[in-house]
């Protein structure tokens, strides 16, 4: 099937079989265990003893993202890097995806394409392989459903259940910034409806954007263990929010928490940003989600070997299950932890 | 999390981690290589020497499935079956299964229910076990996304490309029916639209409505071929219709075919059924999609050990490409096959 890249095409003009071959004309499979890709039945991978190590995730227009103002080839990319991070978060090398997305016929060629192009960017940065998928209409919104699939070996695998009386909790980068960058985004978006000749004012929010348009996944961090010759107890990606993902970790484990809320890595930016639109940062840092950091428990013995880690934040310990899982605020005072997500924030 | 089963519950109340520990709590895992289902950031299979072949589909209401009268049990069980089938498809023996969906808040907990307790029956059936997915809201419509995963030998893999020159055209079963059943069945809904009063008239038409809304995939002709220690040089299960997948073959291993219509295998109610609505039966089997049998071909050595099977038909056999993709009608005359799925049937 022939068209013309310059001039947009009606989906419905390709059909499934046109859109397919043509988006997948553009995949380069790397990983040498990725015995078939696209274009039988199902794809083939194949396994050295290792395990096989897969994950899934979907996207909904309207709940994950807002096609007003997330570019299609951003929320491409996020959405490959949303499930590799889930795949790192096992400790784990991701090898394989595999994308499903439905669509309506309001999209035209050109935005399908930006589309893939930002999954395949995600591919190519993390040498990942698009493996197979499927594409099928929607009669309304755009949906995307991806399955990553990794690797790891039996003795490097990090569950959640993990975790260890008296292990250390530790994060990696900083968090609150994917909820802070959507804030000023929902905010500008609301000035556009008000008065559409007004250009959003988006100026020096370019970390915070990021971070909610363009995420990465931690694959440094799972890099940097193993050099380190740490091996991570319990290992969880922050997607709902801290709190949440602490109370995961406490839960499968069967353990309490002591949390201390200046230990909370927390970029100025967003700090400031919180502190713009009235919001307790801290607040942002437990319940925003979205950050795709890595949070892990650690053996005290490996304390010395990752002490001095830019990247990484030792926010706390895992204690007996009766002490309960406990904030220390910055004034001393103590709370429970609960996982509110976003409705916490809702509330303010 | 307690709630009272006979109630209806709104999916609002339980909140996502709600829904998913609600759900995920009658999940059993079954295969060995299972080594971690539901609960962490992915599922871990175990590999012993076998390849993994992974797939996945996504279904969309309005598009794929229609509320008004497909049953949501039927629903998750169908959306199981058409995943596995692909893996049957490439001979290889399903194992696992990850299963995503959307939902829209104007379903009660008790239809999820519905839906997630057909995909169980559907795993308890193929002895797969689901090991993970993720549950979310939709604006709109139902989406369900599943992604198979399965395991073969490499000396048993059936690609779409392995067909040989000479080589014979079986499918198993009989084609047609789903696509009748569906007729039916939109048929009974314009009646019930025009008179609420009328009860749908759906007497002496189970088998292709069977066919229609509880498909099955085919592990028996899998199983049998392997009995019959026949290795399919091709594969490929029959979803979009007979003549797309024979396209499929003919041109992922670069051959031509002749196709005989008097061997095409349509079921008497299938036929009959056809002439009702006024449609020819050979188009409905070729474009009518969705009966899920196996299309494969063996090399002629093998005739003697199939030729006996009551549930496959030879269908035909592969030529050289420059001969073309050729339909022998019953009178006689030579048709080229084209791919037109359902749109053939629409220009009736």
């Amino acid at each position: 099937m022939e068209f013309d890249n310059s001039a947009d095409v009606e989906l419905s003009q390709l059909g499934e079989f046109g859109l397919i071959k043509h988006l997948t004309e553009q995949i380069e499979l790397v990983q040498s265990s990725s015995i078939k890709g696209v274009g039988d039945d199902a794809a083939v991978i194949d396994n050295n003893d290792l395990l096989t190590v897969v994950s899934t995730d979907m996207l909904t227009e309207g709940v994950h993202f807002d096609l007003s103002y997330v570019p299609l080839k951003h929320l491409g990319y996020k959405s490959v890097v949303v499930n590799l991070s889930d795949i790192y978060a096992m400790n784990a090398e991701p090898r394989q995806i595999l994308v499903s997305f439905a669509i309506s016929n309001r999209f035209k060629l050109t935005a399908v394409e930006e589309l893939y192009q930002g999954m395949l960017m995600a591919c190519k940065k993390y040498k990942v392989d698009l493996v197979g998928g499927d594409t099928t209409s929607s009669s309304s919104g755009l949906v995307i459903s991806i399955t990553a699939i990794g690797a790891a070996k039996k003795e490097d695998l990090a569950y959640r259940h993990g975790a260890k009386l008296g292990n250390l909790l530790c994060v990696s980068g900083d968090l609150g910034g994917a909820y802070m960058g959507l804030q000023v985004l929902e905010r500008e978006k609301a000035v556009f409806k008000e008065n559409p000749k007004l250009q959003p004012d988006l100026e020096g929010k370019d970390y915070i954007l990021e971070r909610q348009l363009k995420p990465e996944a931690r694959r440094d961090i799972v890099e940097l263990l193993k050099e380190l010759h740490i091996s991570p107890t319990a290992m969880i990606d922050v997607s709902d929010g801290l709190s949440s993902e602490i109370l995961h970790l406490c839960t499968q484990s069967n353990l309490g928490v002591e949390l201390y809320e200046e230990k909370i890595p927390i970029d100025p930016l967003t700090f400031d940003t919180a502190r713009e639109f009235n919001l307790d940062p801290t607040v942002c840092a437990l319940s925003g989600g979205e950050d795709y950091e890595l949070l892990f428990t650690i053996d005290t013995k490996d304390y010395e070997k990752i002490k001095n880690s830019m990247d990484i934040s030792i926010i706390g310990h895992m204690t007996n299950p009766e002490k309960g899982r406990l904030m220390v605020s910055k004034s001393g005072s103590v709370h429970e932890i609960t996982a509110q997500g976003w409705n916490a924030l809702l509330k303010k």
